[in-house]
């Protein structure tokens, strides 16, 4: 985090780091590069706390103290590689959500062989109701619009058929509420929509968005792994495999995600990215380039545009220890496709 | 279907196909194996028809056909590649759930690089309650060690963390009461545990199992496509991946879900087979096979005894159309991975 942050800094974007700051200044070593401030934070929540109740209670906790200074405007939005239950409450707590939202939503970019899809919610709220997943289909939606380019993005909603009444009741109800609403709304999509990069934008509950992400991470990798392997078992598979890896290395690098960083927690007051737990220092740079990006291009401002817009914003209702507690269990747990 | 069935007839087992008579003949041409009986059935069950419903009033549909015959003893299992709400709403109408059973589950056994995987349920139930969740662990047991021959399987339930209060209050409740059971229960596992088979039964309700299922399909898919695709964008490439094709092929064969064919239908009092939409000759063959080897293993029995020796059964309350009407849409969304 210390490395990705000070590379962060050396490029021209200011960070103001929370950790226990003899660790920090240790990894700093003689280079302190300008722009990067530290400030003491010993405490950290850990995956194993009660997220919510960690937030309340240690409140000079790294990402705490991180969430209250994005909150009084001290810094412009927070990096998080820490425990999602934690960021997520914490965030909750201080950063507060848009006025409407009733829930914040884990949003990732996947970069895939097809073009980047944007998956929401992917760990943030195991349990929804159909007007969450249609506020998450509006953020998503304005998501990939306004941050990623794409016009009019086609939004589509994980389901088990493509036909209207498929899926659980809620899945039914969402899908039944998104069709007269104003988005490019594809309708149902299927598992294997998702990796084809069939729309821009995929929307469902956490706990599926959540395991549908790390099986993609993790069917990825075993199939990668197991190609690896059949390249590594004789000397003519071998030279296939040597002379096949530049064109394996361009197509490794385009759907890396450690490329991305991170994923937008939607639906806050400010903006919050989060990290897988095991980010390398590369992971952390682009990830805090994504922040950076986040606030040039005003995603929190737009995304609140873009909802109050919908007609799918409503009175919030929901209480900070459901949504966290829950949540997956951390940042090692929001797995990114490798 | 009927090039599959007639290849399994010459093989040495006795098929009854239910179908349009006509179209049957003309597909098998001159050719008429011994052991391949012909039964006319000019009605099928389609994809948007209502399911129980339709299972109910199109007596003459093949697959009502077909699972009358399972029931009244003149075939010994079934094997369909039609809608899988129809197939599965004709099942629960002739052939009917085991004593105790609240709801079947579709067993898949996925072959991957690392060993074979029971997943369940893969679509059958979008909607699950804690006790459904254990008897599928029990059920997916019986099934990995009865036939598979896996000594002591252990079970894994999908959350979003291993933690055991991670997931949905129906997944919390289920890892509680899994606990105390007999069963070799690992606790949670998370998507990325899937590909890699870090388990050998993975427990899921069927909207999740379903989304999981097609996704593996869909990754495998779009990356297998995108290396094909590098090793053909340069004559070095391709030189490349012709010297690793035969190693290549290999994998693909270990891990090709033609080879197993379909999947169980558990918890009925007879043997059920649900098949691919988009089935080849080769994975109805195989299909067909997978049955045929259920009943010689006695599948059915096994799995009623280790259901009954697990203390989960109880009295059965569930409805038909409840379970049919919003399971995923048919054989051709019940995705095997390729």
């Amino acid at each position: 985090v210390v490395a990705g942050a000070a590379a962060a800094a050396r490029a021209g974007t200011r960070c103001v780091v929370f950790g226990p700051l003899s660790e920090i200044e240790r990894s700093l070593g003689a280079q302190r590069p300008r722009g990067l401030e530290l400030v003491d934070a010993p405490d950290s929540i850990a995956n194993d706390d009660e997220p919510a109740r960690a937030a309340r209670s240690m409140t000079g906790a790294s990402v705490v103290q991180a969430a209250q200074a994005v909150t009084v405007g001290r810094a412009e939005a927070m990096v998080s590689a820490g425990s999602t239950g934690g960021t997520l409450a914490a965030s909750l707590l201080h950063v507060k959500r848009m006025q409407g939202v009733f829930r914040p939503a884990i949003a990732v970019p996947l970069p895939l062989p097809g073009g980047t899809v944007v998956l929401l919610d992917a760990g943030a709220n195991v349990e929804v109701r159909p007007e969450h997943l249609v506020q998450f289909a509006h953020m998503g939606a304005a998501f990939s619009e306004r941050v990623l380019g794409v016009d009019r993005p086609r939004v589509g909603l994980l389901s088990v058929g493509e036909e209207a009444g498929k899926g659980t009741e809620t899945v039914v109800e969402a899908h039944r509420r998104l069709s007269g609403g104003g988005l490019e709304f594809a309708g149902n999509v299927e598992g294997d929509d998702l990796p084809q990069a069939a729309v821009d934008v995929v929307v469902t509950d956490g706990f599926t968005g959540n395991v549908a992400l790390k099986l993609m991470e993790g069917t990825s990798r075993s199939l990668t792994g197991a190609i690896a392997q059949a390249a590594r078992s004789g000397p003519l598979s071998a030279l296939g495999g040597l002379l096949l890896k530049p064109k394996l290395s361009k197509l490794r690098d385009r759907i890396d995600p450690e490329r991305v960083g991170g994923a937008y927690l939607l639906g806050l007051r400010r903006l919050v990215v989060i990290c897988h737990g095991r980010s390398s220092r590369r992971a952390i740079e682009n990830a805090i380039g994504l922040a950076a990006r986040g606030v040039e291009q005003r995603v929190v401002e737009r995304t609140a545009e873009a909802l109050a817009a919908s007609g799918a914003l409503r009175g919030a209702r929901e209480e900070v220890p459901d949504q966290a507690s829950r949540a997956s269990a951390s940042a090692d747990s929001l797995e990114l496709p490798r």
